[in-house]
């Protein structure tokens, strides 16, 4: 994460887009606000944060002042900040939409963490408050902005693999405290599903550019465990897409940290593992010849996103992921659930074309 | 796959077990007729062979003469033999049960390859035709011998990966040709699913030692296909075990050969892959201190069957794994082809217990 | 890389080092300054560079002022800074001495690049300097505050390997442009060994711990290759240690970037492959059992080196890699160029002890 | 190892060159015999040992009669053998000159194990009597003849690393046993060197084609330990070659199993690792695009130097690595101890030219 003052073309720095991050935890700290500070269009203009001393203290290490920090409540006063065009919402998933919808009424763009809502109604009610407001809105895929999963899609569908027959992933996790909002019904909306599970499932959606067509799925949800009393712990999905493509899913909240991804082609395979990590994502694309591993520059996958929603903001495009993307995610997610409460098999509506959902692609580096 | 003539003891030699192969193809040619010669414990008398200018040829490379080669009309003709103890079934799965009973009434101990027969019910007979005649039958899981394989059921079981949460594998390979027996229905059962999905369902019942509960599946015949005009390209199945402990697991004929099995724990991850090649099953323990890929010295599968088989003739034990092991899958993988016809979950009988259908652990190699 | 204020002890904040950045080149830019911005210990107040421009650009990227920007000319003026503690030395080898004796002269303690020098006797006149102005000086081997590298020398020197027998380390990478300040034999005082061959040699010596006894080495420098027209294109050398040790290195700008380190012990094998990059370091300890590659939390080399140091500047005890240190590297690295010279072997002083050349150890994340 | 009788082609079996196994070692017992049972142009047609017994169980086990069992008093009668037309000495070094020079007397074709001899003299002299009597003569350099290391040698020769500047190779292991006769000058004419360290020196010259023009070596002989009271347990030696190539190897008796070859190119990357075994040789090609790990279909060494042999046998071609080859290795091997014993640079007699000392080139398997 080098730093990167435009110093050729300061009258540039002064075009970059200024984002109020909403919300200061962990993901903010450890990764946002550093990103940003990297991104070549985008910079961190305010925060908000219910904890205004910590607030203050970010400020002064990024360089802005005490007024660049705002509470909850003083939230609507961002629309007196012309210098803040976006803002970033790193919220707990239940509070996204009030949030998104305070921020759109006041004509802020919106980039927002998955998942995009509570399930598919509400992530809907987000994608339309923006639409009414006039304001982009993209939900916030990390995965869909990295070379190494834009090589392992166009290994999929350029034909390196022949046709498609099967895929694979896994993506959990140990989730320790029981006091988490992640393990609170209201605040999550579900378990390890929307958190980590939906990594699985975007990415399977994005590397074939396909919607599933059905689901079956079962879930657990251990007695006795506090962690678990409100969510589940696991969730095993399958996903049926057309031509008998069926993907396998598994997610939890119980296992020790493994994420991958197989796509298995009559002619080769894809394997991402991990496939999902912020740093250290590996691919091998595996055909009769051999294994080959190809090589990417260091980059950042939140400089990526900061940057792609930057410039929409800047040239009025459809971000790559946009709320319609985040919604489609809580479909597949609500009849997942469903599924898993039934115990039968769920049919989804069929989806016609390719990346239905998505926008103008982005600029990924090492992307020939 | 040293050549062992025991010298010190040239009377052990003499002990050995004498094996029919029943059935010269490409695996009893490359693997089976190789590894016997390789056995402390066991050798091969005689050939079963609709070619006797085949079989001839191997018996002359193997050191025997051409009255030890037999053909199937012949078969019966080995209860001559005295020095033909036990045989090794490697025929088509349809003609395994015709066999199996032929030898037992000629009060030949059998070893036949997996699957044990064309369902549930036609397993349930080979195991009966062998208990009525009073000889042992020991069904051919190669990956139930190996040192990897117990070293994998080792770390599940003696707790190092803490509770066991999920579990993931795949067997995947192309079959090529559409004259192959292993498509046509009345010789092979059904398609990937009892020659390599197998394998799957087999491992992971043996590292856990524990049976499913109930199974969800989904099967895949593309239309057009000559290589699956009578049985099924793919199939993705779900095994749920007690505990909510789920299996995905994904077999297909249609995909470049892939074979892996992770075991996912609370505390750690058991990953096999390659899981289930004849040479170079990969083992790695993960925990949170690290990765663990331990050593074992070469070893040859096949050998090691044998000499397990070979022992338990000797000492009238229980083989590892019986013939009720094999009639287990055929329960298992019958469900699996309901389940798939039905888009139900097919719920099994409940066993108790652990290692409910094996017998005398074999001793394996590198193994502590 | 974490954005840290402490929002805790805001009093802490003020206890940090202050540093003055003297060289704005790539490796400031990219990894130093984003470094400095995560460490608990040090914090940037200063920039010194030969263009101003550039500077201010940085400065306001970084939260300071002009006033914080200091050409080379008024670098002398940093002695009025009470808030700038220390000067980190990021200039071509040939300008450290100077750059470092004023510094001393001012008061400021020195946290220099390496090589420490241009010589043995360049570096010891840095340390000298240091000396008699009683600053504290440190050479800035990045390698030597890795989990990773202090995890291979912890496996070294607590016998798990038995007793050392061999080691081999390669360093190469492709320096492509002839202009660039590393290919002027006045600015760099050599070619690939005192850039990166010295990472092979100052790692040999940090994890046995030990000092070599005598030099063998060759260089090459291809006719005609504008490149190496004053500096070696490579270096091929072997080092001599007490009982028979023997480590062979290579160093090369001419070949694609490799970088590791091996070091084969009568009972195990510690590989770290790639040994010396900024992110990704991989450790594997290997012995009779198995290959174990333990886990590391993700790290910043920079800023490790930062909070070391300014935790010396605090404490005033000696730094784990001071000034003697990276004169003992221009010791030996002068042998192997009279060495290569020559065609001779190379007798060094006996150096007696283990870390003869160290100060305090640094607490290393993920050491336990 | 599959067992190929030639079915379609009856005749061809017979057209098989029949060997006699000189030695019945490990080496014989556990790869070069189950190795000569599975090759197509070689058959073990006698066996030479001073153990009857074991070599009458051996017969046996191979179908063969105590009429095809010699002791080495009973050798030379192999002349009256006319279905043995070679011989394959696997003898201690200091014997094989006697052996081969016997066997040409007799007129028989000769593959003999590496080294060839005990120095360039006693190589040279082997040479010239197999020359007299007008016999084949091959040394056995099984890393000559696997799909890996042509595989190797087709990236380094074919550009595809572009030039290539360094190479750097270890091959070392534990030898544990003081009273092995590789432990006895006498009959081993050295220590780890021409055993395992020749593989080295072998490989280089191989995969590059040319010869090395001066070395420089150190060795080390601890006192006290009895496995080395007459050869030394380390060596370490570097070879020069044109335009400044230089080659670094370490070998050694004394330290865990590690056998690398690592060629360094301004392009590229050819690593092998493990780089000698028996079975798993790993070969990667690294280049700016990313890792290759090309795919090999199963094989085994020795039977390719068989069937080499046999093919040359037949058609009077020059092995691929006949006794000149091993000659060279020699020549080099004894410069290595002469730079060793005096601590200066030997320089070796310039040889013009690509594969100076080979024949006609193996049919590979996997090699396109």
């Amino acid at each position: 994460m080098p730093l990167k003052p435009d110093i050729e073309h300061p009258e540039a720095q002064s075009q970059r887009v200024g984002f109020a991050i909403v919300g200061l935890g962990e993901l903010s700290a450890e990764e946002l606000i550093p990103a940003a500070r990297t991104s070549e269009h985008a910079y961190v203009a305010a925060l908000v944060t219910s904890e205004r001393d910590k607030g203050e203290a970010f400020a002064l290490a990024l360089g802005l002042t005490p007024q660049d920090v705002y509470t909850y409540e003083e939230y609507d006063r961002l629309g007196e900040r012309d210098d803040v065009e976006a803002v970033y919402i790193v919220l707990p998933n239940s509070m996204h939409r009030e949030y998104v919808e305070r921020a759109a009424r006041a004509g802020k763009h919106v980039l927002c963490e998955k998942p995009l809502g509570m399930d598919a109604g509400d992530a809907q009610a987000i994608v339309d408050a923006c639409a009414r407001a006039g304001v982009q809105l993209m939900t916030a895929y990390r995965c869909q902005y990295t070379p190494q999963h834009w090589a392992a899609r166009r290994a999929v569908q350029g034909g390196k693999l022949g046709k498609v027959k099967l895929l694979d992933s896994i993506h959990v996790q140990v989730q320790d405290d029981p006091e988490a909002w992640r393990l609170k019904r209201e605040l999550a909306g579900g378990g390890p599903l929307p958190d980590v599970g939906i990594y699985s499932l975007n990415t399977i959606r994005f590397v074939t550019g396909r919607e599933p067509e059905w689901v079956f799925a079962t879930q657990h949800q251990p007695q006795g465990d506090p962690r678990f009393a409100e969510v589940e712990e696991s969730v095993s999905f399958m996903l049926g897409f057309e031509d008998g493509v069926v993907a396998n899913c598994l997610t939890s909240y119980g296992a020790l940290t493994t994420s991958t991804l197989r796509v298995l082609g009559e002619e080769g395979t894809v394997l991402m593992d991990p496939a999902f990590p912020y740093q250290g994502v590996k691919l091998t694309v595996e055909d009769e010849a051999g294994k080959f591993e190809p090589s990417f520059g260091s980059h950042d996958q939140f400089a990526q996103e900061f940057d792609h929603f930057a410039q929409r903001v800047r040239d009025g495009q459809r971000p790559w992921t946009p709320g319609e993307e985040g919604v489609q995610d809580h479909v597949v997610m609500d009849a997942i659930y469903e599924s898993a409460r039934s115990g039968q098999v769920v049919r989804l509506k069929k989806v016609e074309g390719k990346d239905a959902f998505r926008g103008t692609p982005p600029e990924v580096p090492g992307q020939e």
